[in-house]
């Protein structure tokens, strides 16, 4: 009946994708940064990890062994997912160094805080009485997904791009600037991007462009994976 | 039977809660502020919002008619509460200038960012190449309970003050420079205060100190307004 011949064609479908992540190891980074100031203030961003995580969920229903290096984000982790929890970019950077030589493929989905404090206070950080102002001196993070990059035994790299404008143009310089494998441009906006369920994806690499239909994250998970394997 | 017996003297007790806030309106501003760097990143506060929604939450149960400004949090909104959503101290301080007027108590609950950049940038600010550090210049947010203290029309003025260290002197001298009717003192530290479900409260006026025992921020809750109601 019909029911039957839609669900071996679905089926069919899965066995594809299966044929070519199954046992495919893949080390994917998801949500932000917090850099904190002292134990109360933090410097945080907007990322809300659901793009890594739907990519981390997807990936391992196709078959592969996931390892999801995760921000702070309020998600739970995707069914047969390692998940390693971390706050800042320096430790996002320590559990990437630790486990990228076992991956086949890197993903920085996460949205890494480009700056830290320079050392974050133990103490909560007071107010003067009349003080009008506050100045904070931030120092550079590590780029975790341009060290991968650059490593002689590295995987195939993926970064992404969130922007609010220009996002093609700078989403290509930034590939060629990191020497990235591959780049997902994301037009950051109105209802679009960080915290949202729908983005607006462009799949780069330094010989093609694909642009994906404005949808789901979910389902554009499946379309960049399988995007992905096409380069593989 | 002892069941009735028990479940008669607990519904003889929320009588007793009932009688006093019956009708008593609530102003209750909870969780953190974010302050918007650009549409990407923010400086932020690790309030989870858990001790406002709870007094919130226990106020309707007791009767009382409950309007709750919440910054940027992950929770339900308790039920019979009007709940009114901000992200910046600057909306936050709107809000409560609409509302404290038609309040017989106001809570300031929130951990209100205490500084805010000059001005949010519209566009995500990039980093140029070869940039090594960052300097962020902050300007003093207002400070909404101290606001609402000094009007002719206040209402009956609860503080917060959560520290690392020298909880209770400094909660007695926010007190007093910022002309509170009573302050509740938040020990933080590991395992206490922000983003967890206990909490170390002492309950202080200009004649009064109360500890409560370590407990959950919902029986505190409940401890809180039963000291406030005899304040009043």
């Amino acid at each position: 009946d019909i029911f039957r011949s839609w669900q071996a064609l679905a089926e069919q479908n899965e066995q594809v994708d299966n044929a070519f992540w199954q046992g495919k190891r893949l080390l994917i980074t998801a949500g932000p940064t917090f850099e904190d100031l002292d134990p109360v203030r933090f410097l945080g961003n907007r990322s809300s990890g659901k793009m890594g995580f739907a990519l981390a969920e997807q990936a391992a229903k196709f078959g592969a062994e996931v390892t999801l290096i995760a921000g702070p984000v309020n998600l739970a982790t995707p069914d047969k997912v390692t998940r390693i929890d971390v706050r800042s970019a320096q430790q996002m950077f320590a559990a990437v160094q630790e486990n990228y030589q076992q991956a086949d493929v890197f993903i920085s989905a996460a949205a890494v805080a480009d700056f830290r404090m320079t050392e974050s206070s133990e103490q909560k950080i007071k107010k003067q009485d009349g003080q009008e102002g506050l100045t904070l001196n931030l120092v550079k993070n590590p780029d975790i997904v341009a060290w991968v990059a650059e490593q002689a035994d590295k995987p195939f790299v993926v970064g992404f791009a969130a922007e609010t404008e220009n996002v093609i143009d700078y989403a290509l310089s930034k590939l060629q600037r990191k020497k990235l494998d591959m780049i997902c441009a994301n037009q950051v906006g109105e209802n679009l991007g960080f915290e949202s369920d729908v983005n607006q994806l462009t799949l780069i690499t330094s010989t093609k462009q694909k642009a994906l239909v404005d949808s789901l994250k979910r389902q554009q998970a499946q379309q960049l994976l399988q995007f992905l394997a096409e380069q593989l």
